[in-house]
């Protein structure tokens, strides 16, 4: 008896006895024969299991099995050439190893993406987050290996951190005690979750001149959109020696490189999601691999803008103005019409870190946008000169002491250096045109929402 | 000009001009000549980069580089065929991109590992961390290498969390407010650090066959030995539709897989710590990949134990024990003599989600010990009746809803499944032979110690 799964190609096995193990997707039994579409995890498209009275044990019981039961089936692999599948199994024999009971969440139904938040603990097996999940091992698989294939170091930067002022949004207090006497918590000082890796990256750029991170980071920021968690995974590469061109040429060729990784590991999913999601979802992702990423200042952007302002909802455009996603998305979609780097932002709407230019206005940021979704990675050139950055950071008010020791990387062999950030969770909406942020991440984190 | 990297070779670059920037090790000129140690992060050792008077412009100022400073270095590469290093540069120019001041906390002598603990953005450019934050970064690789080629889903399960008794010790809490009313806190109830994915992860086992976790956990214990620490990372997998025998099938090719991969990929780095930490390390891990893992149960090695009871520091010897770490050495060190799994532990001392076997007095646990550490993985084939498990949790006064969906999973399609636990950082001291586990994180966190 040959074990096999989904997944593996049986061509030569046609008439063979075999043995699998998987879950029911449906069950469908008449007088003279009954159906099985059963899955068994290791790819997204099911096996067809016919049973028929005049062969399969206990036929009776067999059409009883319930949806979401998991089974082991013994049969005749048959190949059926032209069907969907390439074959079916004619079983002898289906056994039960657990069954699901009247209480079984998951119906044959659709059901909507509201009700399946609310059961994260069954919903990877509905369609979509079936192949979601799969999706998002594919991509974090191709991440590692675009940055391990170029020689760039992982680094695991600290999710629990003592810095105060990383200076992207509000924290979480993570704590032993149930008052604000932190001098006698566990650490014996405030502590919070990291909102971003990269200053705490900084110093291994510094060392081996290219690394990543690939981790959890948090924001405890009271706002209930579809593209905000408290909880997401982000991706921070910093490079030593590389500046802000430097920087958007990885950008470039990662973004391809995780494109075209998802279409060859993970076909089907894109598939589905291209059939039940969004029907433009791989054009437009194969349409950005094939691109050329453009280049365009702030500053031009804004002109582009002011031209267009009829366009906006928010027609109010300025030179120093934050962009929203509608000027974002009009300069990608009818401007530029495909992928573009925005460089050199006004320094107040940016981070203190980033390089300030020779204008004393801008800074040397990038942020990617990309139609259908805008911006989809922020990165800059970091300000690598002791007093320029001392300066900024005194006038922010940060100088009480706590990133003293980022400061001091400029003292100590600090060089040009550049990095950018991806926010993983993004990266699968805009893969997959999945529209809302709680529907790609496992165990969704959201304001007043923490299932299991 | 060619811009060379480090960890190229450079056979067929003999006598031509190259330029390559870098941090400086060491430097030490005199009237006749100079000798700047370069490493520019992409492998462990250096190159020797050679000044003269009468070749390279401003010598005196090149002679006075100090450590720790980025430099860029033109000149002619040189072959130094049977030298430590296959090639030297002579230099024509150097030129400091970031000098080092007089507060550089690196010098050339040996520095305690006490002192580089107390500058985590500094240590990774010491010789111990440079090799081992690369070595973690490998060692990433391996595991997510194995798993996906093995066609493993990864699954970040969730670093907040609301289930209150996961049973793996005390926790963090997670919080916006000062006080404990935590209904009215960010999640309208009490959040904490995950202690382990493996809950969070079997559902996605129930989905996928096989899963696995890799990520950071969390434990607020107040202890302070070389081998804890309140952040850590784990590798979680889980297999639906295997026993205890396949699961310990998983842990012997992982670990062997994982041994080999960094003998292979970290070269360097695997001799530094044998020349440097651990005379015995590669020949130790070697050892292992070659060996067949034994298995045998915990009443046999209780067997073991009273025989030689003399031996031990804690000679309280009797079956229901906790096993001490003397005593897992002295059964695989002195009885097996290489790798063995422990198996089938009283269930008293074991997790509630352990399966209990047909004596009613054991779980179907499996531990490997391995010579020099002692226990190195822990898993288990997991309850998967319903009826078992939850007169368990209701025995131990868990059963106040927090894991109903956890228990619901056994009437979901629930079925034989089994899985484990690898501390990430301990493989590292166990790779290395590095004692403490505050020098194998880039940042420890531990008791009264949270820097940067």
């Amino acid at each position: 008896m040959l074990a096999v799964k989904l997944k593996d190609t049986y061509k030569d096995l046609d008439g063979q006895k075999v043995t699998m193990q998987g879950w029911v997707r449906t069950n469908r039994g008449s007088k003279k024969a009954g159906f099985i579409e059963l899955n068994d995890g290791s790819t997204f498209s099911n096996v067809q299991v016919v049973y028929k009275p005049e062969q399969t044990a206990d036929y009776e019981a067999v059409s009883k099995i319930t949806l979401g039961s998991a089974i082991e089936v013994t049969g005749t692999l048959k190949a059926t050439p032209g069907a969907k599948q390439d074959y079916e199994i004619q079983a002898d024999s289906v056994e039960v190893l657990g069954a699901s009971d009247h209480e079984y969440p998951l119906q044959k139904k659709r059901h909507s993406f509201e009700y399946l938040r609310t059961i994260p603990s069954v919903r990877p097996r509905a369609n979509t987050y079936y192949a979601m999940f799969r999706l998002r091992s594919v991509l974090s698989m191709a991440i590692h290996r675009f940055f391990q294939d170029r020689g760039f170091v992982y680094v695991h930067t600290p999710i629990i951190t003592g810095n105060d002022a990383e200076g992207a949004g509000e924290c979480f207090t993570v704590t032993t005690r149930a008052d604000d006497k932190y001098d006698q918590d566990f650490f014996a000082k405030h502590a919070q979750l990291t909102v971003s890796g990269q200053l705490h990256v900084e110093p291994f750029a510094l060392t081996y001149r290219n690394v990543y991170t690939f981790g959890p980071t948090f924001r405890a920021e009271n706002s209930n959109t579809t593209r905000h968690a408290s909880e997401f995974w982000m991706i921070e590469p910093e490079m030593a020696f590389a500046d802000l061109s430097d920087n958007m040429d990885v950008v470039e060729d990662m973004i391809k490189y995780c494109i075209n990784y998802v279409l060859e590991n993970a076909p089907e999913e894109m598939a589905f999601f291209e059939k039940a999601i969004d029907k433009d979802c791989i054009n437009r992702v194969k349409a950005v691999a094939e691109s050329d990423f453009k280049r365009m200042t702030y500053t031009e952007a804004i002109g582009h803008l002011e031209q267009a302002k009829d366009q906006f909802e928010n027609q109010d455009i300025f030179w120093g103005m934050d962009l929203q996603s509608e000027h974002e998305r009009y300069i990608c979609e009818q401007v530029v019409k495909g992928p573009v780097f925005l460089t050199d932002y006004p320094k107040e709407i940016k981070a203190f870190y980033m390089r300030e230019n020779e204008d004393g206005k801008t800074v040397a940021a990038c942020d990617l946008l990309v139609p259908y979704v805008g911006e989809l990675v922020g990165g800059s050139q970091r300000e690598e000169r002791y007093d320029v950055l001392k300066k900024k950071m005194d006038d922010l008010g940060m100088n009480e002491g706590s990133l003293d020791w980022y400061l001091d990387l400029r003292r100590f062999g600090g060089c040009r250096h550049s990095g950018f950030g991806l926010g993983f969770d993004r990266m699968l909406m805009y893969l997959s045109g999945v529209q809302n942020i709680r529907d790609v991440q496992p165990y969704p984190r959201t304001p007043r929402n923490l299932i299991n």
